[in-house]
């Protein structure tokens, strides 16, 4: 098929040379030219100098990817791709778009007559390169349309068509919950070895757990490569960054009334992982010492 | 009455004089003589220079409360006292002393005939000296016995014959447990306010949520002294200490079956602020470099 | 001073019952007609058939109290009070409304050129009566015109302006966050009670932690009485409902990225009480029955 | 190699079964002699009618292979076991025991010359029989001995000398604690996937999941086949039994004064699931009907 990808970060990128290694026909863009060149240059990508050269590229139906932050950019390539798409076209926003902002574009663009794919896309920047995993919402019709595409770039059976419009980016939220509450579990276990009597060797604890262990998992092969290159993470800080899908997660359960204590405590421990010192801790240090006169560490 | 007072410590040191300035006879004794020898000259009380110049000081059946740290010490206080108590004698552990413990020490006191009771004591060093908080396991009849001296030093209504031996220990365990959920139910409010948009005067607002609120408290009230004296708490680390109660309520928690995530996820919160950076936190980063290519934070 | 009172639920009857005993005059409409005229007959307030009669009763610069639900009827009352209101007249809103609507109605009503403060009111029901706790958020110069009312209605103390728009609402949010803390730790604690092997009397315990211990608390005295109605609450369900501003706090907490466990645990918590049974827990005795053959429980 | 396999149950019989089908000799007794015929006679095992039998069947040094219950049997098969075997023996204890009884034993062991390994086995019934994992703690010369068991036995790099007495059941229990909160992080995500709108099809999407995304694993597929199964587990209650080892974890955290929120959660809402009402939530639902007048709901 021929499709055309804007946005080539790392994940567009991959995503556009594993769909050319599989002939399928790519027009790529991005607003720095450079990786589109290279995808032209390396892997016989079409350059696309703006978006709307991606459209002129393309025949009826079209089929454009988008993969850029999400966000307003989202928006902003929707708005410059409206008047130069057609009715039945087909856009596909791969990114880590909020489901009811998908929900919103998907009724903006059929209001144009434009079809509208929210696609959940998990397995990491590797994944994209060499066979991920999809999760897809919106009309079904343009899914089956495009269906060829995702048996290119997916592994096996690693793509879903959920549901309705939404129905994708959902779904890979809430892979991010359980993502979350899954390092999360990992992690305190090691934590845990750290702090015992026992001296393990972690990326060999990592290793065994990969083989044949009810906890195997690609996190627990991860683990063992990120081990593998700094074995007592020496050199790296215990910041717990977080890109949105766990705090949208854990606002979905408080709007659904559900108790997920375990994706929710995820997260706040990497907020808790941000400060050195809390707010918190000085308030209950400042109460121990008001009634029991226990004492109090000075700060500086 | 008469009573022998063994540990005078912040607060053994002021429950002697509570019991002095309520018209009770007080031997005293510390390994350390002099805040026997402040009490005294100050308040009347007799000293006594060892152990057994405290059970010599006293007529059958003697009276002798234990207020020194919980563990050995009270097994050697008692140890030493066993020879010179008699029987129908009454000893109370006025200390945070495990209830598993005190069953045991109930026992082997029991098997010389001596009485022993676990009296949890609440209020800190201020409602030691002017009025606390008493909850009494063992024996019932000797609790009636000494019931006067409760009524001298607690504050009205505040004591309870809890029931048999270790229940008054349990039930201090258990207000500890509690207290840890109260005071970072607190710290936590405080900490969404300090990083909140508005201005808000952290003294001010603890007076005004102790006066007439939902959650008017003793804690509250501290709270306020305590940001009377340091208004944004700046001068303080956010370390909180633990002295085992908490812990000992988790483990209690998690032999009954029971789901307290508050009290736990209190005490955690205290193991979690004696780190600046944490082992999981590093793992969850790395991971998060690893499938992602998410930056990490080198550490210095 | 003389006050319009709109709402008259169970905290605007006594809000207005308390104004009145303190020798202010009160206008008062509710939608049912029953609880104005009862206000009138026994403590002579004035009664109003409609908000614009209240208006009408009033002087510039008017004062108009709104204690409605949060929600949608906030503003169908404001919009009938716009149109009689003048400029300079204060509008109060004293009920539970998220922060940020105070400060976008604050903001409309300013456009009329009505001044607007959003009020937090705690205490109860029997605060509302007989002296209550309020946190006052808007323009400083609209709160010291009516200071007096608060002097007359709140405990001593028991009022602070907080600062700007929004300060107040979110002030009264954070207190209940703490006030979830704080009812699921004592609610914890009679867990352990109730599951130990002693045989506590859950009205003494709390009658003696309610005097002279650390945790001592209005809440702690609420347990007592309630214990003293239903000694082992054999009578009510274990269904912890919530109104709404326990998960506005946890959603600013995550706004903050504030790590509050506690606080956020005690809603996931509520939110676990209202199934008997749940998914999550289906899903692991699932798991357990595939990878180690362990029994699940058949339902029906 | 020849070796005594004593205990059939479930993870017992596979494993003997397992050694079996690659060439090793295995002499089988269990309590019960159904199993350890049945092995005979379809595998070829050798059947011991006692324990006794095993060791006499064994020759210098003597491999036997414990497969009981945690507990007191452990120990019953230990004191049959060391009169009838002799110095440089070993000893293998593949169950679920806590680290600090191996421990114990080992010391005891090796007071009679019989070296003691203790093994924590993971992989589920299926790994047992098929290829599992093994983590294995004790004297580094006995592991080397057998060491072609757990080549015959194991997945590829699917065993580990973790190091002394103790360190491999402790990695079991830390294993076993990172399973809790995974399985737990699993659950919660279809917990919101069965409350959304979205109507997802739960066996789909475990499968979609199980390929190709970051949080595939072996959980996952389990995940799978029990949706395969039972679609929206209809059949089976909620209710989450737990066998020792998540316990254990969480007490080692609360020694080690390690913050891990996620393990600690993941157990106690298993005890949750064991209630349908709790004593906590009355106390709530009390509580919000004393200071606020909020109906609560009447049992029965």
């Amino acid at each position: 098929m021929r499709i055309g990808m804007i946005g080539l970060g790392k994940m567009g990128y991959n995503l556009a040379q594993n769909l050319l290694q599989n002939q399928h026909q790519v027009i790529v863009h991005d607003v720095n030219p450079e990786p589109g060149k290279q995808l032209a240059s390396e892997f016989g990508a079409e350059f696309a100098a703006s978006i709307e050269e991606v459209a002129a590229g393309l025949q009826s139906p079209r089929m454009v990817w988008i993969m850029v932050p999400a966000g307003k950019i989202v928006d902003q390539v929707l708005d410059t791709l409206i008047p130069v798409l057609e009715k039945g076209d087909i856009v596909i926003d791969g990114g880590n778009s909020h489901y009811k902002q998908s929900i919103a574009r998907s009724e903006k663009m059929q209001a144009h007559g434009i079809r509208f794919l929210d696609v959940g896309t998990s397995g990491g920047t590797e994944g994209a390169a060499r066979g991920g995993c999809f999760m897809i919402g919106g009309e079904q019709e343009a899914f089956e349309l495009i269906e060829p595409l995702f048996q290119a770039i997916a592994v096996d059976k690693g793509y879903l068509y959920a549901g309705k419009s939404g129905s994708g980016h959902f779904l890979k939220m809430i892979h991010n919950g359980i993502e979350y509450g899954m390092m999360q579990s990992i992690a305190e276990g090691f934590e845990l070895l750290s702090k015992s009597d026992f001296d393990y060797n972690f990326e060999e604890v990592a290793r065994v757990w990969s083989n044949g262990s009810v906890i195997r998992s690609w996190l627990m092969e991860l683990t063992e490569n990120a081990f593998s290159k700094d074995p007592n993470l020496d050199h790296i800080r215990g910041i717990m960054q977080s890109s949105g899908e766990g705090k949208w997660t854990v606002e979905s359960a408080l709007d659904l009334q559900a108790s997920t204590p375990v994706i929710a405590l995820s997260l706040l421990m990497r907020y808790r992982s941000l400060e050195t010192d809390t707010f918190h801790g000085k308030v209950v240090a400042a109460l121990r010492n008001e009634f029991g006169g226990h004492a109090v560490v000075s700060s500086s």
